[in-house]
C-alpha cells in the first residue's frame, strides 16, 4: 500500500501547506480582498501541477477566477470524475472574538484554526493530496479526473453559471464529488441525499402617497401595515401549512420508507430547541421536526419594514409596508413556478384599499435530490462504511448550495457531497477549525473511492 | 386700529421669527434632540418677554420642561384666558423626501415649508403675536392672559398630567384656548366639537434566541414575523371592522341628528383621495367616510419591523418581529380599558412556538367632547364669522390632543381649539408647511378674541 505510506510520510508537510493556504485572506464578498482571491487561485493551479495534474490554470470568469486541471490517461474505458471545491472564504468579523487571528493559522489540539481551515480549504485540498499519493507512488489514476474550483461559493456563485455554461465540453463527466461537504459527526459519516431550492420575493404594499396622521386619515384609509399582515396571514395557517394555492403541486411526497430513513437518525429535540433558543418547535401538521427540516418546503418572513421603527411612538398611517420572503424547495418544485403561485396569491388576497407589488428576488436556485440507485453515491457510500467501520446516514439538508443545481443543469450530473468537515467547526463564525483526522481520513477516503470508481 | 398697523407692519419680522423658531430641531420623540426642545422652550420664554408678557419661565417636568408667562392687570371682573400651545415637533424622517430640509425652513408660494411650521410652532406664535400687539398699541389687554406652551405634545404629553395636577393655582382660568387647531379650509372656519382619545402598544413577537439560518431552520421552529402578522390579521376584518372582543363596549353611538349634522357638511371624496394618494377610501362598515374619521373608534399599525430590511434578500428566520399599534378613541372609550382588551386578545391570539408580549404604550389620553351650549366656543364662533365671513362649521377631528383632556380633568374646563393651520399642511409628513395668510388672519382673530371676551 505504497499510496498510505506516501500519505503517511507527507502529511506534516500537508499541514504545513495547509497553513500557507489559509493565510491567504481569500474573502470573495469583500472588495479589497480581490487580489487575495487571485492569489488562492494562483495557490491552487501550483498546487494541482506539484500533485502532478496537468494543464492547471485560472480560468477567467466575470467575476472571481476559477482553477481547472485534469489528469485524462486512466482510458476511455474508465469513468470521467469531476472534483469540485472552492478556494473563497467568508468574512473573518467580528475578528476580537478570535483566539487566534483568522489569516495566522496555528495547529493547536490537533485541529487547524483560522478562517477557510474547514470551509473549503482543508477539504478542497484533501482530493487533491490523494491524486499525488497516487500519481507519486503508481504513476497513474484509476480512472479520469478533472479539477474543478471555483472563488465565489461564500457569495452565491453569481458568475458560475455563465461560466459553466460556456464551458460544458471541458467540465463535462460521469460523475461529480464536491470536497465541500460534511459528515454526520467524526465518528458516523453520511450521503446527503437532498439539498433544498429557494425562490425569493418582497411583497410591497401600497396606500397613501406618503406617510398620514393616522388621527386625521384612520379610519378613513386602509393601512398598508395591517393589509400587508393580513396578507401574510393568508399564506400559511395558524399550525404552519402553508396555504397558497398550487405551493405544494409538484411536492414529491416522502415514502414510508424515506420517513424510516429519516427516522433511523438519531434526533433530540432538547438539544435542538437549545440551539436555536425557540420555545418549541412548529411547522406543517403531519410531519416531524427533521422531516419538516430536511423534506418539506417552507415558507419564511424574512424581513418586515413599515413606518415607525424607532423609539417610542410616531402616530403614522405607514405609506407603505414590505415583507421579504424566502422559500426554501424540495423535488421537484421549481423556483420560477413557485414564484407564480405566490404572486398570483398575494394578487388574490389583497385586501381593499391598497395595491400590493410583488417583486420576486435575484437568486433562486432549484431543489436537489440524489435519484434512488444513484451510482456515484452508492460506490462513495461504500467507501465511508469502510473506512469509518459503519454505513453512513442517509441525510438531507435544508440549506441550499446553488452550485450543486448549475452543475446538475448544465451537466445533467447529480454531485455527491463527499467532504470531510462537521458542523460544529464554526465555518461561518470565530475560531472556525478543521481536524487533522478527518484531513487524514479524507485523504484516504478519496483515494478508495477513486480505486472503487474504476472497478 | 392700531394693533392691525401693528400686525402689518410687524409682519416680516414676524416671518422671519418663526423661521429662527423652525430652525430648532425641537423633536421631542428622540433622546439626541433634548437639548433642542430645551433650547426651544428658551426662546418662547424669551419671545414671550419681547411681547410684554411678564414673568416668561421655562419650568421643569419630569420630561421636556414647559413654558408659562402671563399679563394678568384687566381687572378682577375680567375673565381670565389660559392659552395652550406646544414648541416640539414630530420627527422629521424620511428626510430624502423633503423638497427642502426640514429644519432650514424656507419661504416659498407665500407658505413656510419645514417641520413644526405649522403644527404647531407656527400656530403657537399667533396669539403671542395678538397679544404683543395690543400690549405695543394699547398698553394693556381687555382680558387676563396666561400662557402655557409645552414641549412634549407630540409624544402624548406623558410627564404633563403631573405638572399640571402639581401647579392647578397658576394654570386656573376661565376658559381655555389651544392655538393647536386647525381652520376647515383657508376660507372655511370651524369650531372643533370632539376630539379622539389615543391608546399606544407594541406588539413583540419572540422565537428563536438569535437570527436564524432559514435554510437550516426554516419549518422547525415557528417565524415571528409571521406570527405578528397573523395576530395583527386578527384585530381586523377584511372590511375594517376591529375584531377584538369589548373594543367597542363604550362608544356612544353617533344619534341621527349627530349624523345630519356630520352629513351637511360638504365632503368630496375624489378630493379626499386626492390628498391622501391612496387608492380608496376603506373602513368600518356601516358609516361614511366622515362618520368614521370623525366619530368612530380605529386601529392602526403606525410601524413594523423584524429581520433584514436592507437591499436584496439575507435568508434569516428573524428572532423578534415588533408592530407598533395606536387607536384612536372616541367618547366614552377608557385608554386604560381599550388597553386592556387588546392585552387579552393579543394573548388569545399568539400562534404557537412564539411569545408574544404587548406592551403598553405611553402618552394615551381620553376622548373629548365638547358640551353643548359651551360659552367659549360660542363666543370663539362669532369671531370666526366676523372674520371669515362665514359661520363655522360645528366639526370633529380624529386626532388626539392629551392636552384637552388633561386640563378638562385637572381644572374642569372644556378648552376650544383656535388654531389656524390645515389638515393639508403635511402636519406630520415631509413637506411641512404654514400659510402665511393663515398666520396674519389668525393672529386678528386672537386679538378679537380677547376684545370680544372682555364684554
Amino acid at each position: 500500500m505504497a499510496w498510505q505510506s506516501y500519505l503517511d510520510a507527507e502529511q506534516a508537510r500537508f499541514v504545513q501547506e495547509l497553513l500557507a493556504f489559509v493565510r491567504i485572506p481569500s474573502v470573495s464578498a469583500k472588495p479589497e480582498n480581490i487580489a487575495d482571491v487571485a492569489r488562492a487561485a494562483d495557490w491552487v493551479a501550483a498546487r494541482l501541477t506539484a500533485a502532478g495534474v496537468q494543464g492547471a490554470q485560472v480560468l477567467p470568469t466575470t467575476g472571481h477566477p476559477v482553477v481547472y486541471g485534469d489528469w485524462l490517461h486512466a482510458g476511455a474505458d474508465k469513468p470521467t470524475v469531476l472534483i469540485y471545491g472552492h478556494f473563497d472564504v467568508q468574512p473573518a468579523e467580528p475578528f476580537d472574538l478570535w483566539d487566534s487571528p483568522p489569516f495566522q493559522p496555528v495547529v493547536r489540539d490537533g485541529r487547524v484554526w483560522g478562517r477557510g481551515a474547514s470551509d473549503d480549504k482543508g477539504g478542497m485540498m484533501v482530493p487533491i493530496l490523494a491524486v499525488e499519493a497516487l500519481l507519486k507512488t503508481a504513476g497513474r489514476l484509476p480512472v479520469n479526473v478533472k479539477f474543478f474550483f471555483e472563488g465565489q461559493e461564500e457569495i452565491g456563485s453569481p458568475d458560475l453559471p455563465p461560466f459553466v455554461a460556456a464551458n460544458v465540453a471541458r467540465l463535462t463527466a460521469d460523475m461529480i464529488f464536491s470536497a465541500d461537504g460534511l459528515q454526520y459527526s467524526p465518528d458516523q459519516p453520511q450521503i446527503v441525499e437532498a439539498l433544498k431550492g429557494i425562490a425569493k420575493a418582497e411583497i410591497v404594499v401600497r396606500g397613501p402617497r406618503s406617510d398620514q396622521h393616522s388621527g386625521l386619515h384612520g379610519g378613513g384609509i386602509a393601512n398598508p401595515a395591517m393589509a400587508l399582515a393580513q396578507i401574510l396571514a393568508t399564506m400559511k395557517s395558524a399550525d404552519g401549512l402553508v396555504t397558497v394555492a398550487g405551493f405544494y403541486d409538484d411536492v414529491i411526497d416522502l415514502t414510508p420508507q424515506d420517513r424510516a430513513a429519516i427516522a433511523r437518525i438519531p434526533y433530540d429535540e432538547a438539544s435542538y430547541l437549545a440551539e436555536t433558543g425557540a420555545p418549541a418547535v412548529f411547522g406543517e401538521p403531519g410531519y416531524s421536526t427533521r422531516e419538516r427540516l430536511w423534506a418539506r418546503p417552507t415558507l419564511d418572513v424574512n424581513g418586515l419594514t413599515s413606518g415607525w421603527q424607532g423609539i417610542g411612538s410616531k402616530t403614522v398611517l405607514p405609506a407603505e409596508a414590505r415583507a421579504k420572503i424566502t422559500c426554501r424547495l424540495v423535488a421537484d418544485q421549481d423556483p420560477a413556478r413557485v414564484l407564480a403561485v405566490l404572486a398570483a396569491h398575494v394578487q388574490a388576497h389583497c385586501p381593499a384599499g391598497v395595491t400590493a407589488e410583488f417583486q420576486p428576488g435575484q437568486g433562486g436556485a432549484g431543489p436537489f435530490l440524489l435519484p434512488s440507485g444513484h451510482n456515484a453515491s452508492g460506490i462513495a457510500a461504500q467507501v465511508l462504511e469502510e473506512i469509518y467501520g459503519k454505513a453512513p446516514y442517509r441525510t438531507r439538508l435544508g440549506g441550499s448550495i446553488p452550485v450543486m443545481t448549475t452543475l446538475l443543469g448544465a451537466l445533467g450530473v447529480h454531485a455527491v457531497m463527499f467532504g470531510f468537515s462537521h458542523d460544529d467547526e464554526n465555518l461561518h463564525a470565530p475560531n472556525e477549525f478543521f481536524r487533522l483526522d478527518a484531513f487524514r481520513k479524507g485523504q484516504e477516503a478519496y483515494v478508495r473511492l477513486l480505486q472503487r470508481l474504476a472497478a
